[in-house]
């Protein structure tokens, strides 16, 4: 029997195709009772939620073109093999931090997966002004634990080579990031775009030669240091959260080996874009500043517990081919190791400054935007708003070697936020 | 019919084994008259000349082991394959730099190619204060062409991810270098050796914490960074070369993608320890002197001649997705892409400045040394040449940020030449 051609779901066929999976039966319960619903509001995928009488479950389906675009875009269906590879490794690298994979089906492009009930998209979440306890120190957690332990810090030399290997075929997403991230904002590429009071901002942006220089070392950094498996593309969209505490990294099909401090730095830039945007959903003036407040916080928590984290795997976890004990603590040199550790989690801050600013730029200047900031619909407040985070975006490019640590960024940003920038 | 077992050549074996093959036949002429020695002294495979009435030929086979250390050590094979696929991947990048390759045999691992008849390894004439015109010029020229053009500055991005997955493969080899070049010569490790003369300069190098930590900042570097395809051997005894200026590259079985700034750095510390072995081989203090000129400014040749040809290639061949001139020349921006350039330039110099120092270290602490200095039988004067590299490499790690040009590293060559670091 010859397996069946690769074929898009519908929420009509899904039971008929699927309806013998135990992955589903089991957790769902049989298909006759099945409530099927196609709720991806992502960019590139079908996402079906399937209740049954015994429970629910996800399908994620790749489609073989970028759904926000269309067919005119072909995507390779082989990108849910990369997801379905970076989940189970972050789920082996942080248990619990990502939704749990009961089947993939690498020629149907789709993994079925728990599905969260209770759960909202984290960027919902934050446009609607809802805290989250804990929820910086989580992802802060998250980055360390799956960035060390993705890492010759911690793998065994074959393995992680291996590893660089298979990623290395996630050519068409890497594509994407490589384009769109670091190049394309930076000049009038065909499919940017951005609010209309932006058009002297980005005029002067785009004349900043030392910062198209910078983006493109940024490119280089991401290109070539294959330091870890990133998720590669973790924003505020790309987290699910529950009021009760429960929160989870979804949708790594950019995986790809990269720099530490990209995931890192994507994810903070995101929390800034939160906090610029908020006076874009003010009912009232000043009455998201405490909410601001918060979001501030929870970004320093992000890069705290980070350090943290990464700390405590750096002593416990060295493993790897990488400053091994032998060099230093087997020869009573356990402060040219903490040296070293600090030397690394400050190469990595400095990364992070960088691709948190290129993530700034991108979502307001380029052809994927952010909700955060799509959302306001006064086009007036809206550009008030995006020009202030392209400002923070150049600062931090900028301020590579000069913004020591998180507290001199979330300054920057709060100085910023209160200024002119159109 | 299936393959013959992989199998060692021996002068006797390889006429009937290898005699009906045209890529032998064809240059050599028939079996019946050939003459087969067996010259290989390098540190891992077997190298045999093939002459017969009609010419001659190398067949070079590697061995399942080390052939430095014995059965001891085993080695996989297939680095055959990775010298063959770095060979031809360097005869298309710089035509005519590397040995042309007639025949490979994966199974086998051994590959056919041209003898050089009038070269021999540029190790042994330096020791012997031969002079090479043009040398440094044809090494830089070498490293600007393989390194630019297997990187992203010129290969499709597909292409380039594709070759970081198979060199990914070459395990064995890159844990020779990241063990004995980056860490063993810091510690007291059980293949080390040095000269006796030499344990107080040894003793103080392994209480240099910071150059501990910068040590394995390097080999972080050598590991992750996949900037371009590296030879990754590129010393001395990787090249030959003939008095009417034919010059050739050999033996890039250890070809990985990692920094730009590795086959060149490692080149100008092998020029330099040559540079600190010359008064060891003198028969009246200072009739090496103006060989000593020589060295230092064919060190000097190699870093002009890269520099220039990266730049031409910059200008003329910058077609990846790494500062595409959509981003600059397209835009008017010929000054950002120079000052681009300038600082890819920079970071080259600091990165070759590094690994200079770290394969100095390991010729003298590790476990493969120099020629240079080994052939020094007077073991007093050996440790004094020694001890003099030993602190170059320090001064070179530790100068990164501050050895601007090849000037200064030069200047301060001379300088450490004429001092007593023992």
């Amino acid at each position: 029997m010859t397996k069946p051609a690769y074929e898009a779901l519908t929420p009509r066929t899904l039971p008929q195709r699927l309806g013998t999976l135990p992955a589903l039966t089991d957790r769902v319960g049989p298909p006759d009772g099945w409530d099927v619903t196609e709720v991806g509001d992502g960019n590139l995928n079908l996402v079906f939620i399937v209740r049954g009488d015994a429970g629910a479950a996800v399908v994620k389906q790749a489609l073989p073109y970028v759904r926000l675009v269309g067919e005119s875009w072909p995507l390779p269906l082989k990108r849910s093999f990369f997801e379905y590879h970076a989940l189970i490794r972050e789920e082996a690298r942080d248990p619990g931090a990502v939704p749990e994979v009961f089947h993939f089906d690498e020629d149907q492009a789709l993994i079925v997966m728990e599905y969260l009930d209770r759960h909202i998209i984290l960027r919902q979440g934050l446009i609607q002004a809802r805290r989250y306890d804990g929820l910086g120190r989580m992802l802060g957690r998250f980055c360390a634990r799956t960035l060390f332990r993705g890492s010759d810090l911690s793998m065994k030399a074959p393995e992680k080579k291996a590893d660089v290997a298979l990623f290395c075929g996630n050519v068409e997403l890497c594509d994407i990031t490589e384009n769109l991230i670091f190049s394309d904002p930076y000049f009038d590429a065909e499919m940017n775009r951005h609010t209309a009071g932006l058009d002297a901002a980005v005029a002067r942006l785009r004349a900043d030669l030392a910062l198209k220089v910078a983006a493109q070392e940024l490119k280089l950094d991401f290109t070539t240091r294959a330091e870890t498996l990133l998720h590669g593309d973790l924003h505020t969209g790309s987290v699910m959260v529950a009021d009760d505490g429960d929160y989870r990294v979804i949708d790594p099909e950019f995986a790809f080996y990269g720099p530490m401090g990209f995931d890192i730095g994507m994810l903070i830039s995101n929390f800034l874009m939160a906090y610029m945007s908020q006076p874009g959903h003010e009912s009232e003036p000043g009455d998201r500043a405490t909410y601001q407040d918060w979001l501030l916080a929870a970004t320093d928590d992000i890069w705290s517990a980070f350090a943290e984290a990464f700390s405590r795997l750096w002593h416990e976890e060295r493993r790897g081919i990488l400053y091994q004990a032998t060099l230093y603590e087997d020869q009573g040199h356990h402060q040219a190791a903490d040296v070293a550790l600090a030397r690394r989690l400050d190469a990595i801050w400095r990364d992070a400054l960088g691709f948190c600013g290129v993530e700034m730029h991108r979502r307001i200047l380029g052809l994927a935007h952010n909700a955060d900031f799509e959302t306001i619909s006064d086009e007036a407040r809206r550009a008030t708003c995006e020009a202030r985070a392209l400002a923070l975006g150049t600062a931090a490019i900028h301020g590579r070697d000069s913004i020591s640590d998180m507290g001199a960024l979330l300054e920057l940003a709060r100085r910023t936020g209160t200024e002119d920038h159109l």
